[in-house]
């Protein structure tokens, strides 16, 4: 009998956000799994924690989070084997993720690699869009409106093209890419109603009007009406 | 002292993808609101039914979902004064949505009604995009994917152009709408990586991939990956 292999979105921040399947398997699974920085806890270990009973197994993936990802691949590939080995022994094992699991999520890295072995099941979280949405009381769609969700990381052009094609959008990972992003809204007449999130549901929660910006943290994101 | 009001996302029906605060607040608000067909409770009554205690004021927003929506405008002005009439009273009010209450969620227009008279606070929820990545173990995004979101309901140019613009997409709504998409999405050489997921998390489940499909129901999206 091996065990299950468990992606577990934990939400945006507040620890009143996991579901009440993510706290049952957070609680039953002997071996927990969560990115970090090379040191620290990482984000998605400190919002499940007031959930967290002592005695579990840990393993924490250290990633650089440099834009190069040159140390990704070997971080993973490491991770999947140490978890390979709980599995093989019988022992549930649940990754914890930011937000949820296959939105961006770090999870997709670990599934790739273990699907094929053993048994997965993923638990959906709260995603970073819906929590920006809810405390900005700002929708996401209504009715016949497209969303694009746009990393702020893609060529001006390509963020141009996405934005011009539907009613409402969430830019994604903004930080260093602020001013890119801002050329773009300006270009199409649609600062006025872009609304700058960071850390949606955290402590240090900010709603800034873009048009009030002057640099964006990489927790951060934009909710663009038409 | 006027109460506040809540809208809570209650997920897309797997009663444990209730958040912790979602099942809070059901409990301690005295009166419940749900939007629902002409007759019975309504997906998201349904869904939070485990965790409603006895004893609470519920009032049903009676909708008749046809296309023209030529009711629905009354329906939720009445509701609307109702709900006011308990917060002005200084009771709290909480609105269940499936999924999330504003991604394409009915508490929006409970929300433009009002959110100039009365405290007003939004739970997330889990999404349908999410919760169907989930049960089909596919990513939605990484890294640099975009991703569209998009009505089945939208004019077939439209669904072609969001469909062209980005790596990722998820259709909405698709019910009636299956002729369309279909169509669109064979001449752009995507129905093969098209997936259609039914009532994810709900009892009645079912993945189907795009090609084998004869009819979907209303409550269906597909997941498309590039």
């Amino acid at each position: 009998m091996t065990g299950t292999l468990y992606g577990i979105g934990v939400g945006p921040g507040d620890a009143e956000l996991l579901t009440l399947k993510a706290v049952r398997l957070i609680q039953s699974c002997p071996v927990l799994v969560w990115p970090a920085p090379l040191e620290g806890e990482g984000l998605a270990r400190t919002i499940a924690a007031p959930h967290v009973p002592p005695g579990k197994t840990e393993i924490a993936i250290r990633l650089s989070f440099r834009p190069e990802r040159d140390d990704t691949d070997r971080a993973y590939d490491a991770a999947a084997e140490t978890i390979a080995g709980h599995l093989a022994a019988g022992r549930d094992v649940a990754v914890l993720c930011e937000g949820d699991p296959l939105f961006f999520g770090s999870f997709i890295y670990v599934l790739t690699r273990l699907r094929d072995r053993f048994p997965v099941e993923v638990v959906p979280g709260i995603a970073s869009p819906m929590a920006a949405a809810s405390v900005a009381l700002r929708p996401l769609s209504t009715l016949e409106d497209a969303v694009a969700i746009i990393p702020a990381t893609r060529a001006e052009a390509e963020i141009e093209r996405l934005l011009a094609a539907a009613e409402s959008a969430v830019i994604m990972k903004v930080g260093r890419h602020l001013p890119k992003v801002r050329r773009v809204l300006d270009r199409l007449g649609r600062t006025a109603n872009a609304l700058v999130v960071e850390r949606a549901t955290q402590d240090r929660q900010r709603l800034i009007p873009l048009a009030e910006l002057a640099e964006a943290p990489y927790f951060s994101l934009i909710l663009v009406q038409s």
